[in-house]
């Protein structure tokens, strides 16, 4: 296991589907931040299952607590720590995934790696763990945005063969996103997206997704080559939430088409910084911010677990056939905005502490 | 600057393009593997330029030297030390590139950040900096040999808009692939290709590409969850590499568009293992390796330096144009199988070590 | 701040004195290694307060419970995260110290750091911290006994002027430490330790003293050179423990008053292992456990906060006299021992799981 | 292995005494700072041996070259990489030390983990790892020098029972110590040290010895609590060196023996900052820097490879006896001063770089 991420703004996540509380705990933020249960709470709630026809059955109100770390309303410098009991667990929904591995699911690689594994749920693997993420993220974007004005906007770019059209991003807003039940701002494929995911879900079955995420007023001179660079966190960062199978950022994967002179983002002086023209880079040059806005996009496979019947094998060698009982999204990406919002807000505050002194002054 | 990866079995590079020297530090490799200067300059030699019309030409022999960790030939468990000298550096080629920032380089952000930097190349973004990774990798590589059989295989999957058709990824070789002059094994889209970046190279211009990945004998259980994830780590090491902007794993990015009664991976047991008909996981459910082959797909972008003439901005905060002169790759990602092939290793080498003793024997 | 300890069997620990609670998070423990919460009370109440007329009068029971990691009684792999509730607390009393700065006392330099601090008590420099550690090292304790029989025994083996005299380390047990109320299992120098502080109290003043730590049954090859040298670690975590102001491993200090001839310790086979004769070295040569008894030293000073009246600074910047309320306790040597153990049990279960896979099989 | 000692200004050692060359990769050093090789070779005079009577015979220039991340005379913020080859090599000497192991050494260890090394000499044990680290801590104490006039002084406090008498420690200067042979200022002790190590060198045998350190202009609020305090990493990296035993900070050691009344540092604000009219605390409260200078000590136990004839066991089982052969440093504290405060520079960079950006702005 390895539950901690980030160097110096460090957050560790704890807790499983269905032990007692889920968690995390922040390490390294500087003192003095405005922190309050309501902040943290409004960011879980974006994550929370229950909210519609496209999500889970399962409904918890995720209610944190901060019990470290904040002293009359402002981080103190020391870890912050937070916790979420879990409330609405069915774990009798779960006896048939004790027995059958779930094909495309983490379950038999729990059970080789841990020779032993909590069968009521997913355990690690679950969704759930990411509310440590959104807690610590909340955070990270609160610190970010009282230092540099950053902001984070993510959302589901296409749900299956449904895509979202162009946006005008530097237009787009939070509201317009949230306003979606899919977190698809423009109406028209919002409306066909969740057509899809109903159609998905009414056949026992799930269905993909991609999410972009777009990032402004980002402080150029992130990222430390040449490992820990800017979109190599992100990548990182990425890929490690739950059913994650790609990441692109610019032109990503269409850059492979494209010449160095159509590519090339042309540099100007514009009085007061360097900027460029394009973004073709996404915001991240030689993996360090540019200062132009981050923007990049993530694949999101369809949900493993669904009641449609999966020849499969089991615990004891067995082969045979599940069809999964449980409360399950029939499209993970609805629910993966916040979360990739968090994921990228812990990447760029640790960075920015990094970042520091660089230079000789 | 990060330039250590890895956490047991942890590689540190160093070096610039235009100094006295480039290399790295291998540390945490166990003891009692036979390691050879031949077997770490054959990997070199597969990354070097100056091997046909469509790299560079500038021409060096890196020449790889063993400093330590290494007696009688076998690793003795202490840090191995790489060098190799630089040798043909016309720095004359860097006067224009010293005072304008070439357009989708790193220049600016070195200069942003560090407000200084070695103007006569492209200093830790050049991907002479991989020298260091590729002679780690070769140890990782043959670790990886010994105590699993893990073979590792790495091409050019499509340069602009040639792709090369779907393989027999079983019967390939690495002597069909290397027997290419861009890497890609299939004949009649290697020739195009070719054409295609010479195409490229003759317009002043440049060219991106995919490269693809292939594991073969991957041990179950390798990725540490929930940040250490296998495909979390391999998108991290990936996207470090100089002009990556893509990631994806299995089936990656179109796995968006399916189903999951299309996309989850039947499973069954073989009578010896567990294993799955399909591989749209690409080798790893939740992070996890599930014994099935890694296989992956990199984006990488065209060159950044084009001798085209290009407008942009100058250190001096000037706007004006730029047309580099200097010997650059028409296309990297002919180039980068081999470092790719060594991120991967280093990833897998450090889960490996990483993943002993996870449970009580 | 620095809040984690350890590469792979990993330690967060959060929460201040004067805070809702405090904890830990346990990463990279093995799967299926039986934990109970009853398991890791006993530790805790070995180290709470309220004991007797040694310590503080702050009495708390100090409950703790596992609200991850363990399922059906065993580890699973996964994070383990503990809380422990605050109780009693009596913040009114430290409305002096919020105004002037106990000398000798953390609460400047925690000031001067983050510009601001929880007034109410000694934040994450208040002992309270080590619960956390207590509770993670029991788990490291059962695991090092499971895998090896490791034990650790670690009593007080000096108060002010007052030495226990040499003592049968082999036959020594932890009920001859815990029977004493100073924990020092020399009866007549036990009486005299505890007459030592209780003098000191009821002057209104404090005594330093040092504790010793023995463990038997350390498995060979244990510490990572050059710089996770066992004894190295050992002195890092001894040294993270408040108040403690020097470590030797060995002969320590005595050692640079040796000559070799005297201070090497004969090395022999015994048929079934090497063995020294002597354990001047304290289980540890060139930083790696030689498979005898750990052995070392740590100096605790005397509590810095007393309620006799001494003169300090104030926030304010006003110089003046402090004569400190609150409960403390008048010797910290008394309840460090089950810290001491818990610290070397984190180092040593680290370095056991890292240690594994240093040769190939 | 763990050769990298530091989380943001970080060093990497490598190198054995009998390969081909030892050195050090310096990351995350700020860009800017004036680096010559002059510099970093005045430091490696102070720790090469061939020195005089009371050091080994072993005669090296220790060379050092610049390979990376200094550009017309300034760093880069890239990786600084060093490198100086071993030429004085008697490998011959080192014979019967194949085969037998040298009570006090770390030998049997490397061979018991490693199943491997290189009899040649002490591998990674040897005291020339330790060049890597001081070419490393030249370039710290240049960079804290310029940053706060950081200044350090190490010296030998006692050899055997021969001890340094106590000194003005503000008035103290690197040429006093610099200028005996034995690297004790006191002239009279020195003169009595100096015939200790003769005496003992003269009989075959070594003998033990103890350093101080004591480093002006630290900064206010270095320090990571909890786990990496001050003090804990000072201790950390003090028995990192090969030969040390223990660690004490200020008043160590005494401060157990010492009440609160009279161990507590009044505290006074003297019109520009807070001060202590003692300094018992050793410049670190809480594990925090309060800006007094840092004192502490270090035990260096005596050299373990004596020519004196000594019971061992040998590779094969067997037991016997040997009188090694070769040329050692009769007592390894003369050369430690160096060293020790190399180490200490290191922690305080790394600690100086994290702890900006504590507090917001």
């Amino acid at each position: 296991m390895s539950s901690t991420f980030g160097k110096i703004f460090s957050v560790t996540t704890w807790g499983e589907s269905h032990g007692p509380a889920v968690g995390a705990v922040l390490d390294g933020c500087p003192a003095g931040l405005p922190i309050t249960e309501e902040m943290i709470q409004a960011e879980l709630n974006r994550r929370r299952p229950g909210q519609g026809k496209v999500t889970t059955a399962r409904n918890e109100k995720d209610q944190v607590k901060i019990l470290s770390g904040v002293f009359e309303g402002k981080t103190t410098g020391t870890p912050i720590s937070f916790v979420v009991f879990n409330e609405d667990q069915h774990s009798n929904d779960y006896a048939e995934i004790a027995k059958w591995y779930r094909p495309g699911h983490a379950d038999l690689c729990y059970d080789l790696k841990y020779g032993f594994r909590d069968y009521r749920g997913g355990g690690r693997s679950s969704a759930r763990e990411t509310i440590g993420r959104v807690a610590a993220g909340a955070v990270a974007k609160a610190f970010l945005k009282t230092v540099a004005g950053t902001e984070f906007l993510s959302w589901v770019a296409s749900v299956g063969n449904v895509d979202c059209p162009s946006l005008d991003l530097n237009a787009l807003t939070l509201d317009q996103i949230e306003a979606s039940p899919v977190r698809c701002p423009n109406e028209e494929a919002s409306a066909k997206m969740e057509a899809a995911i109903l159609d998905a879900k009414s056949n026992g079955d799930s269905i993909g997704g991609t999410v972009s995420l777009y990032v402004k007023n980002v402080p150029a001179s992130l990222g430390e080559p040449v490992f820990d660079r800017l979109d190599a966190l992100l990548a990182q960062a990425m890929l490690s939430i739950p059913a994650c199978k790609g990441f692109e950022i610019g032109s990503g994967f269409a850059a492979a088409r494209m010449h160095g002179s159509e590519h090339n983002d042309e540099i100007y002086f514009d009085g007061t910084a360097y900027r460029t023209r394009t973004n073709n880079a996404g915001g991240s040059l030689g993996g360090i911010s540019n200062g132009e806005p981050i923007y990049c996009r993530m694949a999101f496979k369809p949900t493993a677990t669904i009641s449609q019947l999966q020849k499969t094998a089991g615990r004891g060698q067995e082969n045979g056939e599940l069809a999964a009982k449980g409360r399950h999204d029939p499209c993970v990406a609805v629910r993966a905005p916040v979360i990739v919002e968090s994921m990228a807000a812990l990447v760029l505050a640790d960075l920015y502490l990094q970042q520091k002194r660089n230079c000789l002054e």
